[in-house]
């Protein structure tokens, strides 16, 4: 909470866009004992944010992860009428409107327009790139992608990709501010599509499709390979400590022995072709025969649980 | 049990090969109650076998994983001094022996000469496909892949590979006797370099290294990325179901909307050079920044201790 304080100066956090990553957001700023403003173009969205939040609060403490009552976290919370009144003396604004480049460039020219000299403004997009939509105003080294997975309050890694007009103390508070609330802070030193998480979940996903398509397994199975195989230790450790302790001498060892397999493997599979409308019919017909459509909500609340759950087993898990 | 009575008929596995894998395997089948015979060609391997065994089942048991005492299990397990007393009357051979198409083709000739004619033979290899060293010999049609992720009696799952002499009813009982002593089946319908999980693995390792090699992240960051996220759903939904609860519509609505970018990302990325020597070694340093060398055997040890937490608690969820 010091440092919090010494980080913020004891001003707000401004949500601009109040859907559900941005309804997340507050939560983990709240939670951590800053002061939250909401605020959504749309006021029936804004409004829904804070009965969305209850609910979520009220997940998190049946599985233990709230050290204080939702009273006092929601006390945190106050939804603004106007962009002004939200961003009007906070330290940061995070920002997850809708993903498209012009509507990102909107807001940035709004604030432009009405944030303090040192306002700093992180973006929730999972792809655009900053320079792309805050280049060249006045707020634009003091602009930064924070990349959340959803939800942020139980998932913590968040990447944070400056633009080259990011200045290094922007990159250096906002890092602070994530670690400080909670976050995994995964640095993105260039702009690239897709950062880090997107570009390793597009390789793999493309891999796993286009094994489909040839017959060579089904979803399930391929699934399975994942939930049942190698998601166990991704799940604690990363790929590269995964190979470092599979080989006696660490990962050149590792490297040397199977680097020439993977890029084998890697090298004989081209991505230029769209997954075509046929594959995406297969793809949907093996899901919908493992789980119709009609049950996707039920499946994601368990999902939601399933992530509580090992939030629950992580924090156990770092206190040993 | 009665089960796997029925599917082996009262008869005795044989473990060729005794070293790390083949004993996760013997535990793996003792376990389920099976008699299991023990054969290495090197008599100091099969020796240090059982101490190994036993060190694997006190850790089992410290983690609650076993419903029955060491002692029981040991009884089951029979250390062999010749290939011929280990097969003799077996019904299944789990062959683990070192991973090069030349050794496990002379097993194969050995095999085919003292073989019953109903004995059907698995191979733990991760890559060698079965039609490289088990064709054109009477066993031929009873030779199948089944690939562990180590250790097998923790990590569920196991690939099963048939090659194209591989008859249906040999893939059936390997199937059925994978699932009926615990693991996870996937099937791997052809033969394809890496199989499914390391072809997985190889995509998301390539493109790792290649971010590293570029300055995009650090191995570490890299990591945090999939443990602290990517990782967290993996471990128990796999990479298809991940998306179908990912968008509104399931996965075809997905397929639309990100299949563009995905694909953007992977062809972006030729993966035709060979990991560098000074590649190796900035990943080698950044590992042992981490990680000292003479550190890694502790932290194998750490790993071990967090599959197996892994495991107790997934036990749980699936009884939820």
């Amino acid at each position: 909470m010091h440092e919090l304080d010494s980080l913020t100066q004891g001003r707000p956090i401004a949500i601009v866009g109040a859907g559900l990553v941005g309804a997340g957001w507050a939560l983990v700023f709240a939670r951590a004992g800053l002061a939250v403003r909401i605020y959504d173009a749309n006021p029936a969205i804004s409004n829904a944010s804070i009965p969305l939040i209850e609910r979520q609060i009220a997940d998190l403490t049946e599985f233990g992860l709230l050290s204080e009552s939702a009273e006092s976290i929601l006390a945190r919370l106050t939804v603004c009428d106007t962009l002004q009144q939200a961003v009007n003396g906070a330290a940061y604004v995070q920002e997850s409107i809708l993903e498209r480049t012009d509507v990102k460039r909107a807001l940035m020219l709004e604030l432009d327009a009405i944030a303090g000299p040192d306002l700093i403004i992180g973006s929730s997009t999972s792809g655009i790139p900053a320079s792309a939509f805050a280049s060249e105003l006045s707020i634009s080294s003091r602009v930064i992608i924070a990349h959340p997975v959803n939800p942020p309050y139980l998932v913590p890694v968040v990447e944070i990709v400056p633009s080259p007009d990011t200045s290094s103390s922007v990159i250096a508070f906002t890092a602070a501010l994530m670690e400080a609330v909670g976050q995994s802070v995964v640095h993105v030193r260039k702009e690239v599509p897709g950062f880090v998480l997107n570009r390793l979940q597009a390789v793999l996903l493309r891999e796993a499709w286009a094994l489909v398509e040839e017959g060579v397994a089904t979803c399930e199975d391929i699934d399975k390979t994942v939930r049942d195989g190698l998601g166990w230790r991704w799940s604690f450790m990363g790929p590269f400590e995964t190979i470092d302790l599979n080989a006696v001498g660490g990962v050149a060892d590792y490297a040397q022995r199977l680097g020439p397999l993977y890029r084998g493997i890697a090298d004989s599979r081209s991505h230029t072709e769209e997954w075509s409308p046929e594959l995406i019919k297969t793809v949907e017909d093996q899901r919908r025969g493992f789980l119709a459509f009609d049950e996707l909500e039920k499946r994601r609340a368990w999902r939601d649980r399933q992530l509580m759950a090992f939030s629950a087993q992580r924090r156990k898990d770092d206190q040993r």
